[in-house]
């Protein structure tokens, strides 16, 4: 009998979407920044303590905006992890500017402070840390760094939605900008969405022209001129609202589906540690007073050879995972820039033995106890306890 | 008694998209490029004769993929109308190239091919003409030069689906890349959302790349590869499938939609006949041959004082226009770059004279009468007949 498929990735939906759809669709105003938009900005800004929050079509998006409110320009340097995914980077390099790539921290894969300095140089405008997997960088560190030196930062929050730094501090509320993902892919969805978080409020003025596609139609909107005209470079940065109205029944739940997930990685934790203990592999070691959103699990095995096998064997049992990031450096424009694999060896060596467990939020309720107990099969197959 | 408002433009729903978007909600696969988004690119590609269509979060986003892939580079140049939005220039600022503004022929308001040869020069890549208010542009005249001159052309057709060059040739179908819009202010809208079409086939590989974040990820999806990674740069430029569905709710009644909007143009036309014929106002003439979309409606006045007049008398009567755009010489970013009125005269005269009248597809069944009568009155007052 085959086995039932586990996916690496199934959409919650909460059972608000169609009625806030339905809703935002009879109001015949779908553009960008409407009702539902402004719904999910309050809460956003009002549960996260964010100071401003603009929705974008995609965290990609986010990001574009922020290195165009960055002023980025050709001759800077950005440094920022070779292990993310590709819209890191591009952000940087579609304005112009150079990546430098930092290594990783293995308990948590995100950039790791104490290598940032030695990267500053006189051309360092801003420094790009990811929250992978949900996990929360260590923002403090890069604050430190960045006030010292006075540098900008964005935090690539794709993944890291209602996780918390120490002290209960979103991330996202720290640094001057941040980027967060409402793609199919992340706990709180909306399709393929996105949204900047601007704390500095020094930013929050052009913001608005930069959204608008460079024009100043936000002051006709306020009533403060009568015309609007090609004020800046920019973009259509603007989320629709029928999409928002998706993103709000979604939102309103994030608690329901927070606790969901928790107890997957709960789960898998309990399966793995007596693996991590033994020292066959590791998992995320998020520090003491940090709060994850349970987005992922990883595991990263001893040896490459054992995180092949362990795939070939989840493969065969219809169980799908995913093996993170092809790290920015090792692929064709990392190379054509010339960057080399000693620049940043924890994260070549690491990115080839790390595999990302099936989580969902469905998953606890459908699947988790077949999957937990194949994954142990494996385990003990390979290791022999 | 007040006098019931008419506003400038009102979303049309079929009362299919409710029906579609539920559907795509309960599909649970909700990101770019998925079933509803699929179903719209075959419909564009065979219905307008498209060699490979993109659907992307909105115009803007599908002119900047077209810039990428036309490979604008600082030191480029780039011909367009000074008379377009902020979002036709913007293409070509954020890829680091300059814009050369070209006059337009008042006829159509879109840019006048006798004027392009002279502002060729070495540096100069693509040509940009837009379908102002959906009238087609010259693309005949234009593609010649084009050619001639071995340089690309991108028409901003954000305004014209559904209108035709002679020849029965769509809008968007001639030239090597093309972009749609389908904005809430558009004949066929999801919200926001635009199309990249591309018709030289040269570019179609490297769009998928540069769709997806700037990575191989559709090589995976064929099964050519088992891993992608960061290939090129690139965007999210992609359009959920919830819009993705409402759009193919409105794409399968474009018939119906063009057809309730020519009622409007016919209307328009027989209310301004004799004050054209006196030579007090100037409505669209499109060329013979071509088909319009009734996307707008236009009407420049002999005079700013007269235009003024009748804007401020519309307003009396709750009547909504739109004076149309800012041209992008003369507002702060042009101004900055330093383009000057002579530089554009017929631009720097018209933009001043021009209003556009209410246009939506509902209009010719609720409010038309009364409007037409309205805006009678006002000729009538200024011009005494």
């Amino acid at each position: 009998m085959p086995f039932p498929q586990i996916p690496f990735n199934r959409v919650y939906l909460t059972g608000d979407e169609e009625r806030n759809v339905i809703d935002a669709i009879r109001s015949r105003s779908h553009s960008g920044n409407r009702d539902y938009g402004s719904k999910c900005i309050t809460l956003l800004e009002e549960r996260f303590s964010f100071l401003s929050v603009f929705l974008t079509p995609s965290c990609t998006s986010a990001m574009e905006m922020g290195a165009i409110l960055a002023n980025l320009t050709p001759g800077d340097e950005v440094i920022l992890p070779s292990y993310t995914f590709s819209s890191t980077v591009n952000a940087v390099v579609l304005r112009g500017a150079r990546p430098v790539f930092c290594d990783v921290d293995p308990s948590t894969m995100n950039i790791d402070p104490n290598l940032i300095d030695q990267l500053v140089s006189p051309k360092t405008k801003m420094i790009i840390p990811i929250d992978y997997a949900g996990v929360p960088c260590d923002i403090d560190s890069i604050m430190e760094i960045a006030n010292r030196r006075q540098l900008l930062v964005m935090q690539d929050a794709a993944q890291s939605l209602n996780s918390y730094h120490s002290d209960n501090r979103a991330c996202g509320s720290v640094p001057h900008l941040a980027a967060f993902s409402f793609h199919e892919t992340k706990n709180i969805t909306c399709g393929e969405g996105g949204a900047l978080v601007i704390n500095d409020p020094n930013l929050i003025d052009r913001a608005h022209i930069v959204q608008e596609k460079g024009t100043d139609r936000s002051l006709v909107l306020k009533g403060l001129q009568n015309k609007y005209g090609w004020s800046d470079i920019g973009s259509s940065f603007l989320l629709s609202d029928i999409l928002a109205a998706m993103l709000l029944a979604q939102l309103e739940k994030i608690e329901e589906i927070t606790a969901k997930r928790r107890k997957i990685t709960d789960a898998y934790n309990h399966l793995c540690e007596k693996y991590v203990v033994q020292g066959c592999i590791q998992t995320p070691c998020p520090p003491p007073g940090v709060v994850i959103n349970h987005h992922a699990f990883w595991v990263i095995f001893d040896s490459e050879k054992n995180q092949t096998l362990f795939l070939k064997e989840l493969r065969a049992r219809d169980i799908h995972s995913y093996i993170g990031y092809v790290s920015l450096h090792s692929y064709e424009m990392g190379l054509k820039m010339g960057y080399k694999p000693e620049d940043v060896p924890i994260t070549e060596d690491i990115s080839k033995r790390i595999v990302r467990l099936p989580l969902y939020t469905d998953l606890a309720e459908n699947g988790l106890q077949r999957c937990v107990q194949e994954i142990g099969n494996i385990f003990e197959g390979i290791y022999g306890f």
